[in-house]
Protein backbone atom coordinates (compact mmCIF):
# COMPACT_ATOMS: atom_id res chain seq x y z
CA UNK A 1 0.00 0.00 0.00
CA UNK A 2 1.54 3.75 -0.90
CA UNK A 3 -0.87 5.58 -0.01
CA UNK A 4 0.93 8.92 -1.30
CA UNK A 5 3.06 8.63 -4.64
CA UNK A 6 6.69 10.02 -3.30
CA UNK A 7 7.97 13.20 -4.15
CA UNK A 8 11.74 11.98 -5.31
CA UNK A 9 13.42 9.25 -4.93
CA UNK A 10 14.81 8.89 -1.53
CA UNK A 11 18.90 8.43 -1.17
CA UNK A 12 19.12 7.94 2.52
CA UNK A 13 16.80 5.71 4.43
CA UNK A 14 16.99 6.86 8.12
CA UNK A 15 15.73 3.96 10.68
CA UNK A 16 14.23 3.93 14.68
CA UNK A 17 16.14 1.45 16.42
CA UNK A 18 14.34 0.04 19.40
CA UNK A 19 10.61 -1.64 18.41
CA UNK A 20 11.80 -1.33 14.35
CA UNK A 21 14.69 -3.08 14.05
CA UNK A 22 15.19 -4.78 17.25
CA UNK A 23 12.84 -6.70 19.40
CA UNK A 24 13.29 -5.00 23.13
CA UNK A 25 10.44 -6.04 24.69
CA UNK A 26 11.72 -10.00 24.47
CA UNK A 27 15.14 -9.14 24.85
CA UNK A 28 14.64 -7.41 27.66
CA UNK A 29 12.19 -10.23 29.34
CA UNK A 30 14.87 -12.91 29.30
CA UNK A 31 18.16 -10.54 30.11
CA UNK A 32 16.14 -10.14 33.11
CA UNK A 33 14.83 -13.30 33.43
CA UNK A 34 18.30 -14.97 33.07
CA UNK A 35 19.44 -13.52 35.99
CA UNK A 36 16.26 -14.02 38.51
CA UNK A 37 13.87 -16.47 36.96
CA UNK A 38 11.57 -15.11 39.44
CA UNK A 39 10.87 -11.88 37.70
CA UNK A 40 7.73 -11.22 35.71
CA UNK A 41 9.69 -10.31 32.35
CA UNK A 42 6.71 -8.80 30.38
CA UNK A 43 6.08 -6.39 32.87
CA UNK A 44 9.98 -5.57 33.75
CA UNK A 45 10.31 -4.89 30.47
CA UNK A 46 7.32 -2.95 29.70
CA UNK A 47 8.13 -1.18 33.48
CA UNK A 48 11.66 -0.13 31.86
CA UNK A 49 10.52 0.89 28.33
CA UNK A 50 7.83 3.07 30.39
CA UNK A 51 10.72 5.18 32.29
CA UNK A 52 11.84 5.98 28.58
CA UNK A 53 10.02 9.05 27.25
CA UNK A 54 9.54 10.78 30.84
CA UNK A 55 13.40 10.19 31.13
CA UNK A 56 14.26 12.02 27.59
CA UNK A 57 11.66 14.94 29.00
CA UNK A 58 13.90 15.68 32.10
CA UNK A 59 16.95 15.64 29.68
CA UNK A 60 14.90 17.84 27.17
CA UNK A 61 13.33 20.35 29.37
CA UNK A 62 16.84 20.92 31.03
CA UNK A 63 16.30 19.73 34.70
CA UNK A 64 19.34 16.96 33.72
CA UNK A 65 22.41 18.41 31.45
CA UNK A 66 22.89 16.19 28.03
CA UNK A 67 22.56 12.37 29.30
CA UNK A 68 23.01 9.32 27.12
CA UNK A 69 20.69 6.70 26.72
CA UNK A 70 22.81 3.88 28.67
CA UNK A 71 22.84 6.07 31.61
CA UNK A 72 19.18 7.29 31.24
CA UNK A 73 18.59 3.28 31.28
CA UNK A 74 20.84 3.29 34.84
CA UNK A 75 18.60 5.82 36.27
CA UNK A 76 15.11 4.11 34.87
CA UNK A 77 16.51 0.47 36.35
CA UNK A 78 17.70 1.77 39.75
CA UNK A 79 14.05 3.42 40.37
CA UNK A 80 12.84 -0.44 39.34
CA UNK A 81 14.65 -2.77 41.87
CA UNK A 82 12.66 -2.38 44.68
CA UNK A 83 9.47 -3.28 42.61
CA UNK A 84 10.65 -6.13 41.36
CA UNK A 85 12.72 -7.48 44.05
CA UNK A 86 15.96 -7.01 42.16
CA UNK A 87 18.11 -4.66 45.44
CA UNK A 88 20.12 -8.18 45.64
CA UNK A 89 21.75 -7.70 42.44
CA UNK A 90 25.27 -7.12 42.70
CA UNK A 91 26.67 -3.77 40.43
CA UNK A 92 28.41 -5.95 37.93
CA UNK A 93 24.79 -7.59 37.38
CA UNK A 94 23.09 -4.55 37.25
CA UNK A 95 26.16 -3.13 34.81
CA UNK A 96 25.41 -6.30 32.43
CA UNK A 97 21.54 -5.82 32.64
CA UNK A 98 21.64 -2.23 31.59
CA UNK A 99 23.99 -3.61 28.55
CA UNK A 100 21.01 -5.51 27.89
CA UNK A 101 19.84 -2.86 25.51
CA UNK A 102 22.98 -3.24 23.22
CA UNK A 103 22.34 -7.65 22.99
CA UNK A 104 18.38 -6.96 21.49
CA UNK A 105 17.54 -9.50 18.86
CA UNK A 106 16.39 -7.85 15.13
CA UNK A 107 13.27 -9.18 14.08
CA UNK A 108 13.43 -12.18 11.58
CA UNK A 109 13.11 -9.67 8.50
CA UNK A 110 15.71 -7.09 9.58
CA UNK A 111 18.93 -8.48 8.04
CA UNK A 112 17.90 -9.61 4.51
CA UNK A 113 15.49 -6.67 4.60
CA UNK A 114 18.69 -4.09 5.07
CA UNK A 115 21.07 -6.10 3.11
CA UNK A 116 18.55 -5.13 -0.12
CA UNK A 117 17.77 -1.61 0.75
CA UNK A 118 21.69 -1.07 0.89
CA UNK A 119 22.02 -1.71 -2.41
CA UNK A 120 20.10 1.26 -3.62
CA UNK A 121 20.14 3.64 -0.98
CA UNK A 122 22.39 4.84 2.29
CA UNK A 123 21.13 3.19 4.84
CA UNK A 124 21.45 4.89 8.74
CA UNK A 125 20.17 4.43 12.01
CA UNK A 126 18.49 7.68 13.73
CA UNK A 127 18.04 6.78 17.65
CA UNK A 128 17.71 8.42 20.70
CA UNK A 129 20.13 5.17 21.41
CA UNK A 130 24.13 6.66 21.89
CA UNK A 131 26.24 5.58 19.29
CA UNK A 132 28.60 2.84 21.47
CA UNK A 133 24.72 0.98 21.81
CA UNK A 134 24.18 1.20 18.50
CA UNK A 135 27.56 0.40 16.91
CA UNK A 136 27.75 -3.11 19.68
CA UNK A 137 24.00 -3.89 18.75
CA UNK A 138 24.86 -3.86 15.21
CA UNK A 139 27.99 -5.69 15.57
CA UNK A 140 26.52 -8.33 17.40
CA UNK A 141 23.41 -8.96 15.32
CA UNK A 142 25.08 -8.34 11.66
CA UNK A 143 23.37 -4.84 10.77
CA UNK A 144 24.85 -3.50 7.47
CA UNK A 145 24.72 -0.23 8.38
CA UNK A 146 26.64 2.70 6.38
CA UNK A 147 26.87 4.64 9.00
CA UNK A 148 25.36 4.89 12.84
CA UNK A 149 24.13 8.22 13.59
CA UNK A 150 22.27 8.61 16.63
CA UNK A 151 20.98 12.04 19.18
CA UNK A 152 24.29 11.91 20.35
CA UNK A 153 25.58 13.48 17.42
CA UNK A 154 23.16 16.11 17.52
CA UNK A 155 23.00 16.26 21.27
CA UNK A 156 19.19 16.22 20.98
CA UNK A 157 16.37 13.36 21.00
CA UNK A 158 13.37 12.87 18.56
CA UNK A 159 11.58 14.53 17.83
CA UNK A 160 13.30 17.24 18.07
CA UNK A 161 13.78 18.65 14.70
CA UNK A 162 17.63 18.74 15.11
CA UNK A 163 17.93 15.38 14.67
CA UNK A 164 15.65 14.53 11.31
CA UNK A 165 17.36 17.83 10.35
CA UNK A 166 20.63 16.21 11.33
CA UNK A 167 20.35 14.09 9.03
CA UNK A 168 19.26 16.11 5.33
CA UNK A 169 22.70 18.05 6.45
CA UNK A 170 24.89 14.97 7.42
CA UNK A 171 24.53 13.61 3.67
CA UNK A 172 24.02 17.14 2.14
CA UNK A 173 20.82 16.03 0.31
CA UNK A 174 17.06 17.48 0.35
CA UNK A 175 14.92 17.18 2.97
CA UNK A 176 12.42 14.62 0.65
CA UNK A 177 15.47 12.96 -0.16
CA UNK A 178 15.55 11.26 3.05
CA UNK A 179 12.84 8.43 4.50
CA UNK A 180 12.51 7.99 8.21
CA UNK A 181 11.43 4.22 8.58
CA UNK A 182 9.93 3.66 12.13
CA UNK A 183 7.49 1.68 13.62
CA UNK A 184 6.12 4.60 15.51
CA UNK A 185 3.51 7.32 14.43
CA UNK A 186 4.27 10.14 16.55
CA UNK A 187 8.42 9.54 15.58
CA UNK A 188 7.32 9.83 11.81
CA UNK A 189 4.72 12.91 12.19
CA UNK A 190 7.92 14.62 13.41
CA UNK A 191 10.04 13.70 10.28
CA UNK A 192 6.97 14.69 8.03
CA UNK A 193 6.78 18.19 9.69
CA UNK A 194 10.87 18.29 8.70
CA UNK A 195 9.85 17.56 5.39
CA UNK A 196 10.99 13.98 5.20
CA UNK A 197 9.50 10.76 3.92
CA UNK A 198 8.10 8.38 6.01
CA UNK A 199 7.73 4.94 5.97
CA UNK A 200 5.39 3.00 8.67
CA UNK A 201 6.76 -0.63 9.60
CA UNK A 202 4.19 -2.83 11.42
CA UNK A 203 5.62 -4.57 14.45
CA UNK A 204 2.76 -5.69 15.92
CA UNK A 205 4.25 -7.69 18.96
CA UNK A 206 6.03 -4.58 19.64
CA UNK A 207 4.83 -4.36 23.09
CA UNK A 208 4.74 -8.17 23.52
CA UNK A 209 2.26 -10.92 22.07
CA UNK A 210 -0.07 -10.25 24.99
CA UNK A 211 0.14 -6.75 24.37
CA UNK A 212 -0.77 -5.98 20.50
CA UNK A 213 -0.45 -2.74 19.01
CA UNK A 214 -2.23 -0.46 16.82
CA UNK A 215 -1.01 -0.77 13.65
CA UNK A 216 -3.44 0.71 11.24
CA UNK A 217 -2.03 2.67 8.23
CA UNK A 218 -1.53 6.51 8.56
CA UNK A 219 -2.49 7.60 5.04
CA UNK A 220 -0.02 10.78 6.06
CA UNK A 221 3.00 7.97 5.85
CA UNK A 222 4.82 7.64 2.14
CA UNK A 223 4.84 4.24 2.53
CA UNK A 224 3.39 1.58 4.77
CA UNK A 225 4.81 -2.12 5.21
CA UNK A 226 4.69 -5.03 6.73
CA UNK A 227 7.89 -5.25 7.20
CA UNK A 228 11.72 -4.48 6.00
CA UNK A 229 11.58 -7.03 2.76
CA UNK A 230 8.06 -5.95 1.65
CA UNK A 231 9.15 -2.21 2.13
CA UNK A 232 12.20 -3.30 0.00
CA UNK A 233 9.86 -4.65 -2.12
CA UNK A 234 7.58 -1.27 -2.80
CA UNK A 235 10.31 1.23 -3.07
CA UNK A 236 12.87 -0.50 -5.39
CA UNK A 237 10.38 -2.68 -7.66
CA UNK B 1 57.91 -5.14 15.12
CA UNK B 2 56.05 -4.36 18.15
CA UNK B 3 58.66 -2.09 19.73
CA UNK B 4 56.64 -1.78 23.38
CA UNK B 5 54.85 -4.61 24.49
CA UNK B 6 50.51 -3.31 24.66
CA UNK B 7 49.03 -2.80 28.21
CA UNK B 8 46.07 -4.38 27.42
CA UNK B 9 43.96 -6.00 24.52
CA UNK B 10 42.43 -2.98 21.63
CA UNK B 11 38.77 -3.75 21.84
CA UNK B 12 38.28 -0.72 19.52
CA UNK B 13 40.52 -0.03 16.55
CA UNK B 14 40.13 4.24 15.16
CA UNK B 15 41.66 4.41 12.17
CA UNK B 16 42.91 7.94 10.63
CA UNK B 17 41.30 7.76 6.59
CA UNK B 18 43.09 10.24 4.49
CA UNK B 19 46.85 8.49 3.71
CA UNK B 20 45.80 5.69 6.10
CA UNK B 21 42.89 4.25 4.42
CA UNK B 22 42.74 6.12 1.10
CA UNK B 23 45.21 7.11 -1.76
CA UNK B 24 44.34 10.83 -1.81
CA UNK B 25 47.04 11.61 -3.94
CA UNK B 26 46.49 9.70 -6.81
CA UNK B 27 42.72 10.22 -6.74
CA UNK B 28 42.56 13.63 -6.43
CA UNK B 29 44.92 13.86 -9.48
CA UNK B 30 42.81 11.91 -11.24
CA UNK B 31 39.83 13.67 -10.50
CA UNK B 32 41.57 17.07 -11.79
CA UNK B 33 42.86 15.81 -14.96
CA UNK B 34 39.29 14.02 -16.11
CA UNK B 35 37.93 17.55 -15.96
CA UNK B 36 40.85 19.39 -17.57
CA UNK B 37 43.63 17.40 -18.42
CA UNK B 38 46.47 19.90 -19.03
CA UNK B 39 46.59 20.51 -15.09
CA UNK B 40 49.63 18.87 -13.47
CA UNK B 41 47.42 16.33 -11.27
CA UNK B 42 50.72 15.71 -8.66
CA UNK B 43 51.38 19.37 -8.13
CA UNK B 44 47.26 20.06 -7.66
CA UNK B 45 46.67 17.36 -5.17
CA UNK B 46 49.46 18.25 -3.26
CA UNK B 47 48.46 22.26 -3.21
CA UNK B 48 44.69 21.08 -2.36
CA UNK B 49 45.86 18.80 1.11
CA UNK B 50 48.93 21.71 1.75
CA UNK B 51 45.57 23.80 2.21
CA UNK B 52 44.04 21.22 4.94
CA UNK B 53 45.63 21.81 7.84
CA UNK B 54 46.08 25.79 7.51
CA UNK B 55 42.40 25.75 7.11
CA UNK B 56 41.11 23.80 9.80
CA UNK B 57 43.80 25.67 12.08
CA UNK B 58 41.75 29.43 11.09
CA UNK B 59 38.42 26.88 12.78
CA UNK B 60 40.36 26.13 15.97
CA UNK B 61 41.63 29.85 16.54
CA UNK B 62 37.74 30.75 16.46
CA UNK B 63 38.63 32.73 13.23
CA UNK B 64 35.93 30.49 11.29
CA UNK B 65 32.70 28.73 13.01
CA UNK B 66 32.58 25.22 13.43
CA UNK B 67 32.78 24.10 9.40
CA UNK B 68 32.55 20.71 7.84
CA UNK B 69 35.56 19.47 5.65
CA UNK B 70 33.28 19.57 2.50
CA UNK B 71 32.99 23.54 2.66
CA UNK B 72 36.54 24.03 4.00
CA UNK B 73 37.83 21.76 1.11
CA UNK B 74 35.34 24.11 -1.40
CA UNK B 75 37.03 27.53 0.29
CA UNK B 76 40.61 26.28 -0.44
CA UNK B 77 39.70 24.78 -3.81
CA UNK B 78 38.29 28.16 -4.63
CA UNK B 79 41.89 29.50 -3.56
CA UNK B 80 43.57 27.26 -5.93
CA UNK B 81 41.25 27.77 -9.26
CA UNK B 82 43.51 30.87 -10.85
CA UNK B 83 47.40 29.43 -10.13
CA UNK B 84 45.86 25.87 -11.72
CA UNK B 85 43.93 27.33 -14.68
CA UNK B 86 40.70 26.06 -13.42
CA UNK B 87 38.86 29.40 -13.71
CA UNK B 88 36.49 28.33 -16.08
CA UNK B 89 35.08 25.10 -14.58
CA UNK B 90 31.33 25.46 -14.15
CA UNK B 91 29.34 25.48 -10.56
CA UNK B 92 28.26 21.56 -11.10
CA UNK B 93 32.07 20.95 -12.31
CA UNK B 94 33.72 22.61 -9.13
CA UNK B 95 31.05 20.88 -6.57
CA UNK B 96 31.53 17.46 -8.63
CA UNK B 97 35.54 18.11 -8.31
CA UNK B 98 35.02 18.96 -4.56
CA UNK B 99 33.41 15.66 -3.90
CA UNK B 100 36.56 13.88 -5.52
CA UNK B 101 37.38 13.74 -1.73
CA UNK B 102 34.15 10.85 -1.37
CA UNK B 103 35.67 8.93 -3.69
CA UNK B 104 38.93 7.90 -3.21
CA UNK B 105 39.96 4.69 -3.60
CA UNK B 106 41.71 2.61 -0.47
CA UNK B 107 44.91 1.32 -0.53
CA UNK B 108 45.21 -2.32 -1.98
CA UNK B 109 45.39 -4.41 1.68
CA UNK B 110 42.85 -2.17 3.23
CA UNK B 111 39.29 -3.83 2.29
CA UNK B 112 40.72 -7.25 3.25
CA UNK B 113 42.73 -5.99 6.13
CA UNK B 114 39.93 -4.16 8.00
CA UNK B 115 37.46 -7.12 7.31
CA UNK B 116 40.45 -9.58 9.26
CA UNK B 117 40.48 -6.69 12.10
CA UNK B 118 36.59 -6.55 12.17
CA UNK B 119 36.14 -10.15 13.12
CA UNK B 120 38.20 -9.33 17.13
CA UNK B 121 37.58 -5.82 17.02
CA UNK B 122 34.80 -2.47 16.89
CA UNK B 123 36.60 -0.99 13.64
CA UNK B 124 36.00 3.41 13.33
CA UNK B 125 36.77 5.67 11.50
CA UNK B 126 38.65 8.62 13.58
CA UNK B 127 38.71 11.61 10.97
CA UNK B 128 38.46 14.89 10.30
CA UNK B 129 36.61 14.03 7.43
CA UNK B 130 32.69 14.64 7.53
CA UNK B 131 30.43 11.55 8.20
CA UNK B 132 28.37 12.50 5.13
CA UNK B 133 31.57 12.43 3.40
CA UNK B 134 33.36 9.18 5.07
CA UNK B 135 30.06 7.26 4.70
CA UNK B 136 29.86 7.86 0.69
CA UNK B 137 33.49 6.66 0.77
CA UNK B 138 33.15 3.53 2.62
CA UNK B 139 29.91 3.00 0.60
CA UNK B 140 31.81 3.41 -2.71
CA UNK B 141 34.77 1.35 -1.75
CA UNK B 142 33.31 -1.03 0.50
CA UNK B 143 35.07 -0.24 3.82
CA UNK B 144 33.11 -2.26 6.48
CA UNK B 145 33.30 -0.11 9.54
CA UNK B 146 31.51 -0.91 12.69
CA UNK B 147 30.70 2.96 13.02
CA UNK B 148 32.02 6.19 11.42
CA UNK B 149 32.90 8.89 13.96
CA UNK B 150 34.59 12.14 13.07
CA UNK B 151 35.59 15.30 13.79
CA UNK B 152 31.46 16.25 13.08
CA UNK B 153 30.78 14.52 16.22
CA UNK B 154 32.85 16.04 18.85
CA UNK B 155 33.35 18.99 16.93
CA UNK B 156 36.81 19.23 17.61
CA UNK B 157 39.32 18.18 14.77
CA UNK B 158 42.24 16.24 15.46
CA UNK B 159 44.72 16.26 17.59
CA UNK B 160 42.17 17.59 19.44
CA UNK B 161 42.38 15.51 22.63
CA UNK B 162 38.30 15.82 22.59
CA UNK B 163 38.56 13.60 19.59
CA UNK B 164 40.30 10.62 20.98
CA UNK B 165 39.26 10.87 24.68
CA UNK B 166 35.88 11.12 22.79
CA UNK B 167 36.08 7.59 21.08
CA UNK B 168 36.92 6.41 24.48
CA UNK B 169 33.79 7.90 25.93
CA UNK B 170 31.78 6.97 22.69
CA UNK B 171 32.81 3.22 23.31
CA UNK B 172 32.71 3.35 27.21
CA UNK B 173 36.17 1.45 27.68
CA UNK B 174 40.04 2.89 29.37
CA UNK B 175 42.07 5.12 27.08
CA UNK B 176 44.41 2.06 26.89
CA UNK B 177 41.82 -0.16 25.10
CA UNK B 178 41.53 1.92 22.09
CA UNK B 179 44.19 1.82 19.24
CA UNK B 180 44.47 4.76 17.37
CA UNK B 181 45.75 3.39 13.31
CA UNK B 182 47.37 6.58 11.28
CA UNK B 183 50.13 7.21 8.61
CA UNK B 184 51.19 9.69 10.73
CA UNK B 185 53.28 10.53 13.57
CA UNK B 186 51.99 13.82 14.69
CA UNK B 187 48.14 12.11 15.19
CA UNK B 188 49.52 9.06 16.73
CA UNK B 189 51.53 11.42 19.70
CA UNK B 190 48.52 12.82 20.16
CA UNK B 191 46.47 10.12 20.82
CA UNK B 192 49.29 8.77 22.89
CA UNK B 193 49.28 11.69 24.74
CA UNK B 194 45.67 10.64 26.01
CA UNK B 195 46.31 6.84 27.13
CA UNK B 196 45.56 5.39 23.40
CA UNK B 197 47.91 2.87 22.00
CA UNK B 198 48.85 3.92 18.80
CA UNK B 199 49.53 1.94 15.67
CA UNK B 200 51.88 3.24 12.93
CA UNK B 201 50.97 2.10 9.14
CA UNK B 202 53.75 2.68 6.71
CA UNK B 203 52.16 4.70 3.36
CA UNK B 204 55.04 5.44 1.47
CA UNK B 205 53.68 6.88 -1.08
CA UNK B 206 50.75 9.34 0.53
CA UNK B 207 51.79 12.28 -1.27
CA UNK B 208 52.39 10.09 -4.61
CA UNK B 209 55.39 7.95 -5.75
CA UNK B 210 57.37 11.08 -6.79
CA UNK B 211 57.39 12.13 -3.25
CA UNK B 212 58.59 9.20 -0.79
CA UNK B 213 57.37 9.50 2.91
CA UNK B 214 59.73 9.17 5.98
CA UNK B 215 58.69 5.98 7.11
CA UNK B 216 60.90 5.29 9.92
CA UNK B 217 59.23 3.66 12.97
CA UNK B 218 59.09 5.80 16.29
CA UNK B 219 59.41 3.58 18.96
CA UNK B 220 56.83 5.51 21.16
CA UNK B 221 54.05 3.61 18.78
CA UNK B 222 52.58 0.51 20.47
CA UNK B 223 53.10 -1.51 16.92
CA UNK B 224 54.26 -0.29 13.43
CA UNK B 225 53.16 -1.88 10.22
CA UNK B 226 53.52 -1.92 6.70
CA UNK B 227 50.04 -2.20 6.01
CA UNK B 228 46.64 -3.85 7.63
CA UNK B 229 47.49 -6.86 6.67
CA UNK B 230 50.70 -6.73 8.71
CA UNK B 231 48.98 -4.94 11.86
CA UNK B 232 46.00 -8.42 11.40
CA UNK B 233 49.22 -10.04 11.57
CA UNK B 234 50.29 -8.66 14.40
CA UNK B 235 47.64 -7.86 16.88
CA UNK B 236 46.29 -11.24 16.43
CA UNK B 237 48.56 -13.80 15.92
Amino acid sequence: MSPAPPSCRAKVLAFDVFGTVVDWHSGIARSVQALRPAVDGDRFALAWRAGYQPAMRRVQSGELGWTLIDDLHRLILDGLLDQFGLTDLTEDEKQHLNKAWHRLDPWPDVVAGLTRLKARHTICTLSNGNLGLLTNMAKRAGLPWDCILSAEVFRAYKPDPATYLGVVRVFDVAPAEVMLVAAHQDDLAAARACGLQTAYIERPAEFGSAHPKDISPNPANTWHATDFLALADQLDA
